[in-house]
C-alpha cells in the first residue's frame, strides 16, 4: 500500500493515523465515519461544486444555531438519524411503551403539578383529559413515576419559540404518580405544526420535495426510579401527517383515539399506559 | 415494508420521501447519503451521548467559521475528505501533473507579477528560485498559462492569518508563461505548519493521538485556454511530515528536491514542470 492517500486505499490510510493510545471506542467510531464517508464520495462521485456546496451547507447550519434554535438536529431528524439512534438504543420487548424522538422543544424543571391539573394556561384550543397508568411490564403500577409533558398551543408553537410570552411554562408540567401508577392531566388536543423551515434544512426539504409537517402530538418523558426512562409521544389519530411525519417520529403503538366527550370540563379525553422496563 | 421507521427498514423509509419532481442527481447524492449515513450508526451502534457529542461538535464547527477560518473544510480535510473528492475528480493520465488540496489560503487576484519576480516581501526566509515549464502531455510549450502561487511565510503563517499585516499580498503572485512556456519566480523556501487547531477539528486530532502539521510546501494553481486546471503545490523532499501530511496532500509525484545553489540572489533552486491535460 503507497502511504499516500489514493481512491483506492484512502480509508486504510486516514485510519491508519489513528494512534496507539486512542480511547478504542473513539477509535472504532471514527475509523466507521470515515470508511462510511469516503464510501458515500466514491459512490456518487461527488464534484468539487457539489463538496463546496455541502461546506457551505453545513457551515450555514451550524451558523444557524442558537439558545432558540438547533438546527443540527433538525438535520438529524429530517435524515431519520435520530430516529435511528433511538431505534438502535431502546430496541424493547414486546408490550413495553416504544420510544421516539425527544426533539429540541423540551425544557428541564417544568413545575410539578397536581394530579388532573390544566397545563394549557392560554385559555386558547380544545381541552383534553390525558389519563391513564405507568406500569411495569407485568402489569403492577409504578409508584412515583415523573411524568413530565409538553405540547405545541393552539397555534402550534411551543413556548421556546415565542421567548417572553406570558404566561410562562404554558403546555408543560410534571406529575408524580401514587400507588396506583395513575396519571391525569389536562392540555389541548395538540395540532400539527411544521418545523422550522426559514433555515437550510428547510431548503433541503424544498428540494428534495417534502414537506416540514409533524402530526400533532403530546410529548412524554417518563422516569421512575429502578426503571429505563421513557422519551416518547403520544400521536392523534387521524392526523394527516401521521405517515409523513418530516422527522419519521411515528409508531404504531404511539397513535391514540382522542374520544370525543360531553364534558364540561374537557372536549376529549386520551387515554394511554406507559409500561417501562427495568433499568439494567 | 412497514410505514414507519425501524432499525431494519430506515433507508428504505426516508428514500422513500424523496419527491418525483426532485432533481435526480440531488436525489441520488441524498439517497446516498441517507444509506451510508444510518449503516454508520448502526455499523456502531451510536450511543444517544454519542450522537449528542456529535450535534455539538458540528454545531461548533460551524460556529467556528468567518472570514478568516473555514473550519468544516477543516474537517473534510483532515477526514481524507477533501483528497478523496479531489482523487475522485481528478484521474490523471500517466505523465500529467497530480492534483492536491486547494486548501482555505487562496486568494483571488493576487497582482500578476513580471517573470523572474520575487513574491516574499518581508525580508524573512531562505530565497528560493523556482522555475520549469508549463507543457501539455506530448512536451509542447503552453503560452498564456497563468501561475498562481501562495505559500505561508518564515513563520508558517499566510498574510491573510494575519489581517492588516503590511506589506499586502506577501508571498502571492501571478505568472504568465511566453510562447516557451517557461516560468520562474522567487519566493521563501516554505517551511512546515500546523494547521489551525485551536477549534473542534484541533480537539479532533488531539482525542486521536494525531498531529496538525502540514509538510512545507507552494501552491500553485495553473490555468491555461484550452488545458483543464491544476489545483497542486510543490512539497520540500527531505520535509519531516511528507509521510504524515495532517490533510493527506502529499503524492510522490509532487515532492521536488530543493538544491543549494552559490548564487547571490537565492539559496535554493526548485525546477518543476507542469503537464496539463486538455479541457474535456
Amino acid at each position: 500500500m503507497s502511504q499516500y492517500l489514493t481512491a483506492e486505499n484512502s480509508v486504510e490510510v486516514v485510519n491508519a493515523r489513528i494512534g496507539a493510545e486512542t480511547d478504542p471506542r473513539l477509535a472504532l467510531v471514527m475509523s466507521s465515519l470515515v470508511r462510511h464517508l469516503h464510501a458515500f464520495i466514491k459512490d456518487v462521485r461527488l464534484t468539487e461544486a457539489e463538496w463546496e456546496s455541502a461546506i457551505g451547507f453545513l457551515t450555514e447550519t451550524g451558523q444557524m444555531c442558537s439558545d432558540q434554535r438547533q438546527e443540527f438536529i433538525l438535520l438529524s431528524d429530517t435524515l431519520g438519524a435520530s430516529m435511528l439512534v433511538d431505534a438502535v438504543n431502546h430496541p424493547k420487548p414486546a408490550g413495553a411503551t416504544e420510544t421516539t424522538v425527544f426533539g429540541p422543544f423540551h425544557v428541564a424543571n417544568a413545575p410539578e403539578r397536581p394530579m388532573g391539573a390544566q397545563i394549557s394556561l392560554d385559555g386558547k384550543g380544545e381541552i383534553c383529559l390525558y389519563q391513564g397508568r405507568v406500569l411495569d411490564l407485568d402489569g403492577n403500577p409504578v409508584e412515583n413515576a415523573l411524568i413530565d409533558v409538553w405540547s405545541d398551543n393552539a397555534d402550534g408553537f411551543y413556548d421556546v419559540q415565542q421567548p417572553g410570552l406570558q404566561p410562562q411554562w404554558n403546555n408543560r408540567g410534571i406529575f408524580r404518580t401514587g400507588p396506583d401508577g395513575r396519571y391525569a392531566f389536562r392540555g389541548i388536543k395538540p395540532v400539527s405544526y411544521p418545523i422550522p423551515d426559514d433555515g437550510p434544512v428547510g431548503r433541503m426539504l424544498a428540494a428534495l420535495g417534502r414537506h416540514p409537517w409533524r402530526p400533532a402530538h403530546m410529548h412524554f418523558l417518563v422516569t421512575a426510579p429502578g426503571f429505563e426512562r421513557v422519551i416518547t409521544h403520544t400521536f392523534v389519530a387521524g392526523d394527516d401527517y401521521l405517515t409523513s411525519d418530516a422527522v419519521f417520529g411515528v409508531k404504531q403503538s404511539l397513535i391514540t383515539t382522542f374520544v370525543p366527550t360531553q364534558s364540561q370540563s374537557e372536549a376529549w379525553v386520551a387515554d394511554y399506559d406507559f409500561v417501562l422496563t427495568k433499568a439494567s
